[in-house]
């Protein structure tokens, strides 16, 4: 009873406590089709790839041996770095040599030039596809009190597009494309900020998106409208969920409260134990023929890992299909 | 049919672009019962009350002569940035010489004894009812990545209180309340961000809440149950409402769009207008024996401002009633 | 604008501590047409009716003094003690007479004769209409645990027959209708059980329904689908509201506490503040042709009480409404 | 408290069996701006107005004698004839000549004439909007089985427009403009058949839309979004009502029932009593600037007409206001 | 874990582009029990099982040889024209013989044999269950404007029960049963209508119901319920689903639109991918005693067919369980 | 894909029609892990337990042979003569010696000496948990008319701790607790009586709660956040499931009908069927740290039992997952 033409593969950046060769191995027994390798811990290490020849070829192996295919990587960490406003908590999330002395500008330009060896890696991989984020000059002007300058908002659409255009340069010439996984803190984290950063870009094909549906659920957006909406930006799709817990006393807002507490509103769970319709997803995806991985960034607090990963895959297996190339009713026709 | 013993005010914050006579002279036609009066535009000038011996009583002369009465005074401007990240959206807010050199320190620092000021000024006017906004250190923070230290979020309470206690010593000194306006931006903006809060400062009684359900309703919090929570710290309660307008592409998080925008996912309107249960807010209030004003904030991008204070007014009136000294089904005894 | 011919009126039993005259002075004041009479305090007294032939005069001078009329008695407390398992509950709202030695026998027995003098002290102050209740002999196995004997349920209806059929002879005698207010507690409390109820009376005409929605909303019924239904036999409408305060912590069965308990399920509100969807019984009492009364019983713990009562004819007032008696469209035809 | 500027008016369609006298007189009593004159009946009378030169003034000095202005007229009845498929329910509403002798192409064709003369005749009276209907070649096949022919379907969206152009070219020569009310039965009855209309007369400014939305509610579309999509085209604005009463028995298609029928899935209602959100439907309105009447179109099966038409001038009194014309939070500002 | 007394079969209407072989085996394969064949494409030739004696042991060789059963045949297309408005949409669906010079009193007549000569030919085949259509000279009058004659309405019935009547005394003579398909486009298509047409038949039991839940749910009708109030006239079930996706621009009317289309408010999808409760209509199918198919009948223009015949076959094996013959509690008494 | 440390029993009281070893048998072909025995039929008898000395190691043999483990036994019925106004129904439910002449006092007496005895059952066989029912001597005053005495209904708690403060002593001595169901008829049915209850008995550890979900989705609870709020007392969990059929006409009161009435408000269904949130209460479970049993309570009047029993088995496996031992995000940081 299969049809299903899209490959299931594992987001690997919250597994990089492992390493690569015991999560590959764990993947494969489970039946994963691939892994998304997150660019930190040994999964996928830029640096080494552009040093050392021989290391592309490695990663290739190791899969391979594992019958696991490879797709796109995840850049999350460093991408941040280009252009948020840099603080303390970037300092745990980045490599040492991108933190440097950990002053901002430098932080953020070193952190572009990482990404543009990110593009490079990728191609040295044979991936042309890598997934992140961009972090945001603006983030922290979410609520407009004290009340925003709406002009400087704006600007900070231009800002970001000039930081991005010249790592976007590279990417084109490598033959890579961008991801951007619309999310909160990022430039871009619902309808509204994602046209308005694709614009910012003239719609630059090389910058698109990696469409995880557990952000939009919590905002009570649509993902599979999303989806419609930027058929032709949809380069990835990442499978996570989310759940909101409200009860009039837990707020949507998150409480400046852990992820897994008790009292936030929502939080993330594993695939199909939230509130993402993962079915009118599939239906979108069929209707715009996005043909690509679908990969499970796995996070969920409140439930065993290795389990959850397994359930999460599970589930993709029993949630995807490929749509129809019958007209309706055409049976019923006499000719 | 009135039983009414509540009185209702307008807070005067949004019309400081009028002179507190001409506001005060429409406020009585219209049937106001009196003023919240804003400490900025001319409404109620702290530095004067404390330097002219004649203000206060030119202020409540005013007040008399339009029949109006004053129970309590908003300094949300200045308190915003006793704790706030300082940035140059205060200088818009912040009288000239709070703002000063604009140096972030010397800026709270300044703002910390404007609001000692603001106290004394209250007590020279008679009112023993401050509201206003506290800012808060941590707000920026309020999504998790990069992942938060959750410690240090912890700590952000402490230094909150560290902040505010001499400044609470000066308004029990004048035998004056400090009622924050729980909202986003504050250092209390929901039921545990508030637990957090009062705990930090150990629950003192200069210290307490002015209740405004339209920034509780976009959050999916039930305001009534918070005024019972919190019962005994209910100082002064804002009349305002809020309405979401959620449609799958509009985001509960505002995308950056500034209020009345016609893609924001939620918006304020005019009490009665959107989504706050106030039926339910005013059961609370009696079960909780409030008896002070409420008080009317208007804001809505999408009415005449006018004719909204007077849709206000009339809104409140229809909905305002006391509790019962009966008990139940008394009358069907037979004794 | 007033096409309105139903009279509005005041149920009394709930203020029964007020002497009739001051009770009535107030209705009148506040606009009622009339009142149903309670058959306890000073309202209307059986007895006296009986035995003294110028009481009911009386009553009805009194009335006309005021200007209101009377079309119906409520017979509730004394109704309730034919077929109910007496316990202590009943000596506090039982006349001392009817209670006796409080036998349950006995109490029963006199409590029917009692429900007989009604009907004739109905037709001696010229009503046509005594409203009340039952009581229930089954009313404690409304849970099956243990579990009950079915049989005996049904039995319980058929003897609930016998106990009524002797006081409905009387009822026809004198040309007065019974109107059983279907209520928890009582023989009749949804549809099924009005169903079982009509059926064990083989429908009887001297046999129907004082329509109290309040007693509806809170098990989930339509009471406007209730009149369509038993659209014979609704004799008398009550106007009275009910609330819901479910949170997942409150039981909609009522956790044995006191009516206006704040950790209460659900609760009686003035007419128009709850659950009740009016303006659906409106129009099914069009469709019906019901003209008889819109009686308010008034009970709410959280409103002042004689507020209540003139925010509840201001509501009944702007509420009712009489239907068409023009066919659809019938102006868009050319003959 | 009135900063209302949009007239409120009645059509006086569902009144055509009063003399237009009889109803002017009852409007300007119950308080109302204006009518919308219906071209049936004695209203407005399209015959007489092209040939009888004094006709026209008479009607207006008629309706300035009672202080009621005119700002549309209805042609409802013989637009309907133009594109729809003629049958014997046609003929109830046409006048008799131009039914003729039935024969469906003579029928459409004099009904196409006589809405010139409409455009010329509201010249005439000095009016510049004629709303109505255009009725559909393809109402019948709304449910595609047996399957339609697809390209027939938008074929008669073609077909329509060039029925239409010749009538529309008069239109414009007369300075008049054309609202279809969009309702089922017509060629645009929701977003997507509006869309293609529209888009058939290539968006020519002649025809807009008459909006009801009490023909939009029981197809679960939003009126108000209807406007904001539309915002050229909403040239003229009824006030009408309708309600759902689904309940798992009663099909929202309606099942054959004319309206009223107890068993009938949806109805229409008296403005304010059904589904239609209003005020977003106003505060639309606001945000394109609409600024014409609103008129109501009264038809409510269970209400009383008189009653009705004056419950409805009263909830559109309360509904109406005016945008604002100041920035959000501009007094905050120090400035 | 199989209880499961009921066969699931596939209703091959929707394959006839394939032949009967093909299906059959897939259908095997796959697991189905059975087939309902159609009377189109090759599945079920009605002409030739009536002058070919070999034909109908030869489809039920086949039939067997691939382990499958036939309980019902599906006469869809050819009972659509009796008693409809017959136009050129029909020639599509109709056999040639049939259709003859389409003049629609002579199609119809046609096609009323032919409705026999099926009757006769699954008396044949050993099938005592023929489903189908009867269309509905109605239908085009669904919203009443202009305005229907409802008398009109109301014959329809009348005249639909003197089409049919002959045909179902064939039927009768047969020993076989008909079953509409409720389902809009025919005379029935709700409650309404279908106590309507079962009336007009006097209920005579040759007349009963396919009851297909994919035709209710976008009409807001309770499949289930309609399986209890027509108990005794549910002949066979068809598993087949429909879900909305109503956004407040899409319309439940469907926008003339065809199937599959992304702008339709509603469309077929594979069973349990839907709004139809199925878990509601299997109790009660237990409830009224049916043991007979669940055919599955396919249609869902997003998924691929071969794939989504497997999923719905494990959808319904799944779904369907049998009733209790235990009396509740039973255990739990001591005797 | 097992990460479960949960065993699954299936309590027997439904199933003590048949003999305890055709019952383990049965269950250990399905696949349970355990059985939760009743005591009564021959599952678990508490006399012969402490009069046989070998009863005990017997009961453990037969359930050794099967592979079952017994973690509780269930004393539902005797328990439920504690502290119940006793009647004609418990003589059903209780053994012949319990019930002894049926005197109330004696009943409930003998009751108390039997749960005694039962803790020392449970012990000699080596379980230390009994689960069971209190009954309850207020539930007939559960609705407020003839208005109860509510210092009575407080009183109450104190003699229910009364009655079962010695039973408790046995328990102690025993090492064995007792998990009171929560449940309609009991002492404790929802928060506010679980509340009640457990501070009457000083929250003494020998008196817990046996969680079963059922019992609370009807009355609209939350079973998870009951869970949370009485974490310390979580003994035992049943899984059991209820539906609400509520439709307008049917009250959630039950209507005096017995279960599986089709006019019933409500109903038990197997699990996963009906409307408890499994996976809110395993998180729940999770967080509290629950580690006992996940008893399968199965009762479903409209599915054959032995289907149920594997169908529920199934769900419970699909359902069950432990917790993360993990920090959230913790592989996102480098170090």
């Amino acid at each position: 009873m299969t049809n299903q033409s899209r490959p299931v593969t594992l987001f690997t950046g919250q597994w990089a406590d492992l390493p690569i060769e015991a999560l590959a191995s764990k993947c494969a027994r489970w039946g994963y089709d691939g892994l998304e390798l997150a660019c930190w811990g040994d999964h996928f290490e830029v640096d080494r790839a552009l040093t050392d020849p021989s290391y592309c070829g490695a990663v290739r192996e190791l899969l391979d041996r594992h019958g696991l295919g490879c797709w796109a990587i995840g850049a999350h960490l460093v991408g941040q770095a280009v252009s948020d406003r840099i603080d303390e908590r970037h300092r745990a999330i980045l490599p040492a040599d991108v933190w440097g002395d950990g002053d901002p500008i430098g932080v953020s330009s070193r952190a572009a030039e990482r990404m543009k060896d990110t593009a490079r890696a990728a191609a040295q991989l044979g991936v042309s596809q890598v997934n992140g984020f961009t972090g945001s000059p603006i983030w922290h002007l979410l609520y407009s009190f004290p009340p925003n300058d709406f002009d400087a908002i704006e600007r900070a659409y231009a800002e970001f597009a000039q930081a991005w255009s010249p790592i976007l340069d590279v990417f084109d010439a490598e033959g890579v494309r961008f991801g951007l996984e619309v999310h909160p803190t990022e430039i871009a984290y619902d309808f509204v900020t994602t046209r308005k950063t694709l614009s910012a870009l003239d719609s630059r094909p090389a910058f698109g998106i990696n469409l995880d549906p557990s952000h939009f659920a919590h905002q009570y957006l649509d993902a599979a409208e999303f989806a419609l909406e930027f058929r032709d930006r949809i380069y990835h799709v990442h499978v996570k969920d989310s759940k909101k817990r409200l009860d009039g006393r837990r707020s949507i807002l998150g409480s400046h409260l852990n992820f897994g507490e008790e009292a936030r509103g929502w939080d993330f769970v594993s695939p199909g134990h939230g509130d993402v319709d993962f079915e009118a997803i599939i239906r979108a995806l069929n209707r715009i023929g996005y043909s690509g991985p679908l990969s499970i960034e796995w996070e969920d607090s409140g439930m065993e890992r290795e389990y959850g990963a397994q359930d999460a895959l599970s589930f993709v297996r029993r949630l995807d299909f490929t749509s129809s190339d019958l007209a309706f009713d055409a049976a019923m026709h006499n000719e």
